[in-house]
């Protein structure tokens, strides 16, 4: 992973190179979180890819479902699915349902959607097993209105069509060791997994929440965690400034220069839902007031190259400036060896000779050097590849530069306060 | 569908009413342009879904491909083909491939992406007749670099496995009459149909763009441009303000409170790809230099309920308050008709005898609250059904609300200059 910063008039080193110093003894800190063995700082976050007493455990039970897997059903909301879902999406793709890989399909259940539970009923009717199936609910509190509702409308059609006990064999429940759902998925003798307390959802894919599914999906958790713990080490070097301290210094110096948008220029359309993860750890994090009752936050946006550039290009070169981008890109996934046809009906002059990554490339350059030449503030952000590893070394920078930001904008990254707004109501029309 | 608007403290009806007055001459222009046959106006956009002569030369010359083809590839970008990716993914949904319906497939190819080529590499050595098989090639100008590229390793793939007889027979071409690409698809014998030359990519949605597509997909056309024609006539009515005018009122005067995002909040998930469709109507449109050197412009947005408040709530009630939303919901399909079990794991006390759609339900309205209790400013705009009709009626609705938000802002609707700031270094890397 390769991390270039490009200042601008407004985005100075310098600047940047103040906000740094800043961030110092937070670094330390951090450092000491790597350590701490029994989760005691909320930063401990940092130590989760490191514990290899819970890979143990996960890989030792989770082995059962390697082989006859075909369908992994996974319940949870926010954090509890989206990183999940990120890896999903980047490394089996949006076109698998065209290509028939004998892999295990992930259909993920967030919000109450009758289409997507509509459609498990055909899938379990057509299903020949019930170890074809893996329901997997995940809430960190246990208490998710969302999440126990999916989870009871498709354990009950589980349980009708191969029986409860099948149903209880093949669900896992990852919850609070503690919370009324992991009391009761003991009981019924589910699979548990606990989330270390003080690990929020938003920072929990590199514990049970994030591997468990992962693993049964048959990804390789194991460079997923060493791309983590690189990327981990790396942000909390005290020696020099890391990348995430630098991400977070641009970040925050944008938005004193005015930036209220920070954008995710994804440059592999593969890496979307990426994105949208980051959107969940950006505006959950930094979107809250401070303690003098100022508000501050950045509007989390993903676009997708080229394509997007035909749907905002020109709110981004034309319309009012207050976004900055961060490009994401894995240069290495972008040839898939076609060569273009020169005797085709559909030829440009620029195509001859060429091969397809080479338009992609020429997109990618051609829009940074626009937005260097129109003063438009961006950092970029290059994986070697769209591997497991290269995946959980992002997660974990972004991760560590959110903490960082939050330092800078002196707010609490692990709380959400305001969330509580929407609940009350919910929870009064739900009762009333 | 229905329009409910809300007042806050700072977005008075008062004030609306004012920007209202100041749209009525407009509004008589947009009367006219319902019947400018020869396409003469700019806002000649709204006399599209009334043309009965494209109308019926599309229903007759793709009536060949309705018995046989089982996928649609569509090459476009941006209004080329995110109208008709809309419709598709509300009406046939995201679980399409856990359902086996005998329904048409749409593939779309946008940008540049390997991993979407090598599917149709397989998906063509899986194809047993050509007839299986239609590629739509969509370029206003017909020499957009994506929509060239990538029709033509589609175009060459295809007729190597097929010939190129075959190849030709099953591509359409849809391009401005006189583009260098009509001609070269006219010369092979495909079937080609043309854009109205001041119909611009965004706003051509009832043309050939998006009727071809969606009529050989399977879906009523016919109902789709009836919910547009009264849509259209409706926001044309110069008696009293229309929906279009009153939301275009809503959103100018948050903007000049201080609305920078434009946020479509989407209740059902299948909308999503719907709120990608306005999104680049809005940012397009919108985001610009006035004459007098002023950038204005919205930055869009796309959350989905419930899921996002577990993603973005905490910045929405916590963070900088800069944003206006649309609600747009579809209540009547919510229903799944699943009941909650109460002996399962999962239960809540709040499930007792009620159904999936309840929860939605209580959500949607709880969220709604704690907007009004919060002074978020936003509207709710209701569709009666997910329907050809419907979306239909709610595009059209949407074009017309930009069109009076230009007028307010004192923006041309349809231009997008600044998109040759990136176009011309992405050439001159093409061709250096």
């Amino acid at each position: 992973m390769q991390i270039q910063t490009h200042s601008t008039p407004s985005i100075s080193e310098g600047m940047v190179i103040s906000h740094l110093r800043m961030l110092a003894p937070y670094t330390e800190k951090l450092q000491k979180a790597l350590e701490d063995n029994d989760y005691t700082l909320p930063e401990a976050l940092l130590r989760t890819p490191f514990d290899t007493e819970v890979l143990e455990t996960i890989c030792k039970n989770t082995e059962r479902f390697s082989e006859k897997t075909k369908t992994v059903l996974l319940v949870g909301i926010g954090g509890s699915y989206m990183g999940t879902c990120a890896l999903y999406d980047a490394l089996r793709g949006h076109m698998e349902h065209f290509q028939g890989t004998p892999a295990p399909k992930l259909v993920a259940f967030a919000t109450v959607d009758p289409h997507v539970l509509n459609s498990i009923t055909e899938l379990l009717a057509k299903c020949s097993s019930a170890e074809e199936i893996v329901l997997i609910v995940i809430s960190k509190s246990g208490t998710t209105t969302e999440s126990l509702a999916n989870a009871n409308i498709l354990f009950s059609q589980f349980a009708e069509r191969f029986g409860n006990e099948s149903a209880n064999r093949q669900t896992i429940v990852i919850s609070d060791a503690n919370s009324p759902l992991t009391k009761r998925a003991v009981e019924q003798g589910m699979l548990t997994f606990p989330i270390p307390a003080r690990v929020g959802g938003r920072y929990s894919i590199f514990t049970a929440v994030g591997l468990v599914p992962l693993r049964i999906l048959g990804f390789d958790i194991h460079a997923f965690l060493k791309g983590a713990q690189e990327a981990f080490t790396a942000s909390t070097n005290t020696k020099k400034a890391s990348g995430a301290a630098v991400l977070a210094s641009f970040l925050f110096e944008a938005y004193l220069q005015g930036a209220r948008v920070h954008e995710l220029f994804m440059w592999n359309p593969e890496l979307e839902t990426l994105g949208k993860w980051y959107s969940q750890l950006l505006a959950e994090s930094i979107g809250k007031e401070r303690d003098d009752g100022t508000a501050v936050g950045f509007t989390p946006t993903v676009a997708l190259g080229s394509t997007d550039l035909h749907s905002i290009g020109q709110l981004i070169f034309g319309g009012r400036n207050d976004r900055y981008t961060t490009f994401v890109s894995a240069p290495t996934a972008w040839e898939s060896g076609h060569r273009f046809s020169s005797d085709s009906p559909f030829v440009l002059p620029v195509f001859e000779g060429k091969e397809d990554g080479k338009v992609t490339r020429a997109m990618y350059e051609g829009v940074r050097n626009a937005y260097a030449t129109h003063d438009l503030p961006f950092v970029s952000i290059e994986l070697a590849s769209v591997s497991e590893r290269e995946l959980g070394a992002f997660m974990a920078l972004q991760m560590t530069t959110i903490l960082f930001l939050a330092q800078l904008f002196d707010v609490n990254a692990f709380d959400q306060p305001s969330v509580e707004k929407y609940k009350n109501e919910v929870r009064r029309l739900l009762t009333s």
